[in-house]
């Protein structure tokens, strides 16, 4: 029970595409993110993934169409929907996704991160 | 999946203490609320529950100290703790807790809220 700051939580991050869990809640995980350039086509088969823009903008492209996200807007990724964020400009993110999600669903990818830190 | 903008939501609020529904995901939900003054001293037996500051200040008092947040600090309560939130100001937050959570807990008060709505 301790405030979770922010802006000290991403000054902590150095890499993009890398997910930094910072709560845990009800089987559910709070993760902050730096994110720059495109990501992965993939889809989370079981799990609804939240994206919450905290600073920049980000796209999520979806198959039929992109939704375009900027700082203080959120979209919710129904499971199995194939997406790729993508953020021309470095951007941060909030996400909120189950306990079980990987960042790149069943796709294995050089972004993959396998052992999620928390900061 | 559209994007949902909080400056436009919390525009849509005009009660304190009244939690609204934007976002549903595994089965818990982003709620929106605007708060000023105090509120009363509950516990979710089951359920954590996530106070994010969006603006203004927030002090969340528990039985042995006080948390105080301020503007993108956030902070979990785990299921059970008796917590009281006060904002001596007008205050927004999300919400983030299981789809079973009432924000009074087992209390039931004149401010308690027996069906929740989206905006």
């Amino acid at each position: 029970m301790v405030p979770i700051n922010f802006t000290e939580k991403f000054e902590q991050i150095h890499e993009y595409w890398t997910p930094y869990i910072v709560g845990e809640l009800n089987g559910q995980l709070v993760k902050l993110a730096k994110l720059k350039g495109e990501f992965v086509w993939h889809n989370h088969a079981e799990e609804d993934e939240l994206f919450m823009v905290v600073k920049g903008e980000l796209t999520i492209e979806f198959e039929d169409r992109a939704v375009h996200l900027e700082e203080g807007e959120m979209c919710i990724v129904p499971k199995g929907m194939e997406h790729k964020p993508v953020a021309p400009k470095e951007c941060y993110v909030m996400l909120f996704e189950p306990k079980s999600t990987t960042h790149t669903g069943e796709v294995e990818h050089e972004l993959t991160v396998k052992e999620q830190k928390w900061i």
